[in-house]
């Protein structure tokens, strides 16, 4: 059965306040600073030549992504408003759009007669976030008109690309429209979609050609054929999204090793180079993946963007294996580099996600030719290169997809939320308020099984009736009462593989699967002079702003000193340290922030 | 009374090796790297347009400080070979020189027409040099010949920029004649000389000719008047040598205000902005003096030629105030940051000396457009800017003038080495095997005092006799027996004033003077998975190939785990952590190299 957020309620706690802050504020404050930015009037073709307004070659996406999102929230509450809006641009675009079915903003305005001259151009990739945005509004409203445009569209470049090959590239410079055309291909039933995203997956790094962008063949996976990839690299959101199209594709065409090359990857990235937050892309060089272990904390890109292909990616997998362990790479990152994008107040997000913010360093990038470059300290409401707010506008509204799956008969709890799952006579639900308390609560109607995920997190757990194991769930047969499954939740101090060379000797805390972080606002300005010991003792509270519970832990303080060098001293004093959730730093003005922090475990507190 | 390094012996122990290895291997090894480069020929003038052979702006300095070099061995040593080379080049630039004393072959031969116009261009940089070189030829064969070519391009230099004020700009944009000025005035008495040198020091900041070199008001320290600074920035050896003829200049000229500016900033430097090795100058971007506390190891400038600017710097304020605090940091920097920049085998030079080498960061660095470029890891023959080696050329053979001093009746002993100064029937001599071993003998003849320098490193001393204590220097009266001084000297871990974010929670060891390292070679892969936690049953063994002392400790090692996040767990095992001089680091291929290790003090071993 296919089900999708459509079947699915959040009724309660963590996802359901994120999906209220989604709809009535992020959703409006992304589309107010694209009508301000120009990307909305961008829609009507009349930029008059000014160089400062000039529609940039992603606008389109940007705009497509909030479509998305907006029509996801209109399938859900009536949203008048939002409705207008999707429903103006969707007049523009058909108004607007070319004989042959093609709309681009850029190319049609700036370079008319330059379409599919350049690889590096975003013209695919805008192309299938229209796919995207077409399939959403399709599945809101049930109107097809703008499903029947995007197909025109998809129709014309698989013309461009196949039929006459007369583009002047063979693959995208950046990837989206594999997964996109899979869509369309469920959508429309439509095969040749299927074989269009297949025809751009496996000629990527076999033709001739395309050149690399800026002369890097890793930038966009132009390295090695897409089934002979085992690892992640170049620019991550790129890779992910490519990774999305390949397990789609590997699974609907039955291509084993494509879906191999999908799991070495996975391997790859979990293993060796992902942040604690799931954070993913370690470095703003090309926006990347880089080497294993390479997870720098204050220069960490980690994209927001990259957070939530990952999601899709690992989400994809978790489905595909029915393997629980790719539900936990879901979970970190969407817990964590996922949430940390946007601000508490819903209007201001971030692109980058450090683990570290260090103002010193802050101040010597200030001075000229200074240093790295580093992410910004505040959430900000609108960047030049928008693409990560309208990617929560379009991923918090199905949130509910990562949380069920069902397959026949037997229904699949993949992530923990107080909602109910309705379709064809199954319903199941979960009562719990996690992620802050470890219990949930669960009915299932119509299943002759239920499988839930056990995290890896968890060290202990209980369910009230008999279980088997299996890939990492819980298998429950007997769903006559309802299961109570109950997670110990605690505090836990973490350590990196010592690999990682930045987070040796330190350590990080999570509680279930939130990540934690130490801010200056709440401890002292140097975080650097704290010292980890245990958890004993934690004391945790819960708080109004960070929607959660915070948490205090007994530590030490290095004492200051004036002498820049002296003998080593283990003359360490007892503090307190505070923590807040990872997803609300950078909430309460600009503060020092760290996730892992000096450790000594075995050194009384 | 006036001595230099002509009066003085060194005998045996370290610097004594380090001046062999420099007049038998190092001078050489620069000169063939010169010749082969073109610097040699290019003094005939005789470019041939070859864009690729084009000498540099700042060759003729690289030459100058070869010949200061050879003079100062020639002196000490009949040496025909570094005779002839010398004269030949001497013969060269009185050919060449113009009719009014002028000298640069950039300007001479790729840009004539233009001299004086471009304050970036180095031309008094390389005057400066000129004299320096001068002035070094005058003191070993007491002829004229090369001093009065310098005064001649002096007069014109001061008849360009004072007399006439006809340069298109006003101070020099990499400051050393400032000094060298002042080492002319005192050869030819000539006080126009220090005057002119004023001049330059006093006109830097307040005229409105001087453009900022690559706009950066820091990076030659046009940002302050002189007299007003109060901390270092800019270009590291800009900075330094300017501060070196700030002090000359302020003492000659009895200008309280210059000389206080020198105080202050000195003070900035070590309380803030100089790595445990006396290296200076944290960032690579402009060469230059980073934020204080900002001194990342990795990353670190550190140039060889500033710390040996810091030497020079800090050997004149001790020399001006008798304060023997100023001698701690020359000798900080002449063991490390120095001796670092040249290899075991004396022919190979680091230009930047890092605190810690990871090759993982290098091979992630060889990515395209990949991260933060790093020093280089082994020593290299030459480089295109070749300012270090022939530093290291000219200051080994004056090692001497750093140990000791003598003012009327009164001696002082400012660096410890196995030498003899013999001055106007005064005459100094220790005997010592210091570094390696803390007891130095003292015979002292002609002196009514004897103030010897008590290292701040030096934890216990003892003397044979009275003495009182004065500016940290203990002061012996009676010398008619030998003086016994014998200094504590065994492994110490040195940890960094926590606003070092860099090193918290680390620690450095170290023995008298010298800082030691980790390196890879002796010890695992992963040096981050090392642990300090004392020096208690430290073992140190003597090594031919270090010429000096190695150190084992006890310590701690993480355990490798495949697990990239994983509980924290204070399960560490025992190990033996080996350590060599951080001088000698780099010098058995390339190898992963840490000064800071993890501290864990009170941690059993």
């Amino acid at each position: 059965m296919n089900i999708d957020y459509r079947n699915i309620e959040l009724r309660s706690g963590f996802w359901k306040q994120m999906q209220k802050l989604n709809s009535e504020t992020a959703i409006n404050a992304v589309w107010d600073r694209f009508d301000e930015s120009g990307r909305i009037s961008a829609f009507r073709f009349d930029w008059d030549g000014n160089e400062n307004k000039k529609p940039h070659v992603y606008w389109d996406s940007d705009v497509f992504k909030w479509m998305e999102g907006a029509c996801r929230i209109m399938s859900k509450e009536e949203r008048p408003d939002l409705e207008e809006k999707v429903n103006m641009l969707i007049d523009l675009i058909e108004k607007k759009r070319a004989d042959d079915g093609y709309f681009n903003i850029y190319f049609s305005v700036c370079e008319p007669g330059k379409r599919f001259t350049d690889r590096n151009m975003h013209e695919l990739y805008c192309a299938g976030h229209m796919m995207e945005a077409a399939a959403a509004h399709y599945y809101a409203t049930g109107s097809d008109r703008f499903i029947k445009i995007a197909a025109d569209y998809a129709d014309c470049i698989e013309k461009v690309f196949v039929t006459e090959g007369i583009a002047e590239f063979e693959t995208p410079g950046h990837q989206e429209i594999e997964l996109a055309l899979i869509k369309l291909y469920k959508i429309t039933g439509e095969e040749h979609y299927l074989k269009l995203s297949e025809h751009f997956l496996k000629r990527r790094a076999v033709n001739s050609k395309d050149k690399p962008i800026d002369g890097n063949i890793y930038h966009a996976q132009d390295n090695r054929p897409v089934e002979e990839i085992d690892s992640a690299v170049g620019h991550a959101v790129r890779c992910l999204y490519m990774l999305c199209g390949m397990a789609d594709c590997a699974v609907l065409t039955g291509n084993k090793k494509m879906f191999e090359a999908c799991e070495r990857t996975y391997k790859d990235i979990v293993n060796s180079k992902m942040y604690i937050t799931g954070g993913v892309g370690a470095t703003r060089f090309s926006e990347a993946f880089s080497m294993p272990y390479d997870l720098p904390n204050e220069t960490a890109y980690a994209e927001t963007c990259a957070a939530i292909g990952l999601m899709m990616f690992a989400d994809r997998m978790c489905k595909y294996t029915r393997d629980a362990r790719y539900a936990d790479t879901v979970e970190r990152a969407m817990y964590n580099g996922m949430c940390s994008g946007i601000s508490l107040s819903g209007d201001a997000f971030f692109y980058e996600n450090p683990l570290e913010i260090n103002l010193g360093s802050h101040r010597r990038a200030a001075v000229k030719d200074g240093h790295v470059k580093l992410a910004i300290t505040q959430r900000q409401k609108v960047f030049l290169c928008s693409c990560c707010p309208p990617n929560i506008n379009r991923v918090i509204p199905v949130i509910g997809e990562y949380i069920y799956d069902v397959e026949g008969r037997t229904g699949y709890i993949n992530q923990f939320a107080d909602s109910v799952l309705k379709a064809g006579g199954i319903e199941i639900t979960q009562k719990t308020d996690y992620p802050w308390d470890g219990k949930v609560t669960i009915t299932a109607k119509g299943l002759d099984k239920l499988y839930i995920r056990i995290p890896s997190w968890c060290r202990h757990f209980s369910i009230n009736k008999d279980y088997t194991v299996c890939s990492g769930y819980a298998v429950v047969e007997d769903n006559a009462e309802e299961t109570v499954f109950e997670m110990e939740i605690k505090p836990i101090l973490i350590s990196s593989c010592n690999k990682v060379t930045q987070n040796a000797c330190k350590a990080a805390l999570m509680r279930g699967p939130l990540v934690y972080c130490a801010e200056s606002v709440d401890n002292c300005e140097n975080l650097y002079s704290l010292i980890l010991t245990d958890t004993n003792e934690a004391e945790e509270s819960y708080s109004e702003m960070f929607r959660g519970i915070l948490i205090r832990l007994n530590g030490l303080k290095i004492p200051e000193s004036d002498e820049l060098y002296s003998e080593a001293k283990a003359n360490y004093e007892k503090t307190k340290i505070r923590f807040i959730p990872y997803y609300g730093f950078a909430n309460r003005g600009e503060s020092n922030m760290l996730v892992w922090l000096n450790y000594k475990g075995g050194m009384p507190s």
